[in-house]
């Protein structure tokens, strides 16, 4: 019944995790995500490298996306191997063994009502 | 003097009913739509499945959007074989028989002023 | 020097102009504006069709974006044959004679605070 | 380890700098930004030209975006050959020598609370 759909290499040209939150409560701190979806019967082994602007890349960041769920990963969450600095540019490559459809979103509450962006990322292969 | 313009199988991978809203009315109450565009002169028979993080899909959702029309079609209005919770993470597969064109769009009025996003649905087929 | 870029065949499967603004003057008026980029050497000529939940297509819309220039066109503003019904849920598909490229932006001033949102508009030819 | 990932032509036909932020700091200040990514091993030489609705483009503005970096570029701050002038509708066409990934935000802060947008840019080659 499930259906396999996506591509196997993603990325996200645009990052950046506000550096604070007006909003209460987890729902309406500030955050960016990344929204990963297995419509497929074999769970996603994932792979993601964060780039910046003046240094190397980070990670890779290992997680897995079980057959037929979605996750939506808050890169604000990602730990290991290091955390991703807040105030700061980056950009992200999600690399899966198999197909996923990857949309990334931000909900800014900086200032005392939020803001919201999204867009489905750039694939290949 | 129609045009076919489309895919037949559609991701949208982010998902997200907020829990509350402050906009009176309708048109101003937090909600999550998928737009669908037939321009093509056969009716598409839609099929939306959705994914979860933590259980099985939910679906088949069935409905029919006409030849030569558009249907802006909210998750909150759902209900057959069962509602989407709400303040829960989900993403939706959208397959139609004929071409038809996916945009998805949130529009969020838990504060007091409102916040907006859309995007292109990821496609295939 | 120019640049050819782009399809000849493009949708919007979201469209809806908002009925009311707050928003002081033409540059915070509520709007919903198809922005077309022509980087070739040659006119582009432009038919604009719109669809309806309800009713048979309102078009064609015609119009010139010239050779080496972008034309952001406020849905709003468009009047011949008829103009688009403000609170009223549309699409559009856009033909162009040469490759062009397109994209879809929303201004919401209904209330105190604006909202934004755009994508890239669904392509194929 | 790095990753070639992008395309070498991209298209944003959406650009707009709003005149006025009353965002305190350059983080809030209205502004329009390309984000580029370069996840391969090999500098990116890009070349980003403006077209506008009622004069011929502007540029080329050359600039790099270094091997396994990010680059979020302000148009605001795009000096050479010209600056973009505020208030204006214009749109851009951005060429790599190497693959690169494109992406499209604009925070406008014209009011007290903040907007945000963003898209994929559209991509060839």
């Amino acid at each position: 019944m499930a259906t396999s759909i996506g591509k196997k290499l993603w990325a996200i040209a645009e990052g950046y995790i506000p550096p604070t939150s007006v909003g209460e409560g987890r729902a309406l701190e500030s955050h960016e995500t990344v929204c990963m979806l297995n419509a497929g019967d074999t769970d996603a082994h994932v792979a993601i490298t964060i780039f910046f602007s003046d240094r190397e890349p980070a990670g890779t960041y290992r997680l897995t996306v079980p057959a037929r769920r979605t996750l939506h990963l808050r890169f604000n969450d990602l730990e290991d191997p290091e955390p991703i600095p807040v105030d700061t540019d980056y950009a992200s490559i999600i690399e899966s063994d198999v197909p996923i459809v990857v949309q990334h979103t931000r909900l800014d509450s900086r200032q005392a009502e939020l803001a919201l962006l999204t867009t489905m990322a750039y694939s290949e292969g």
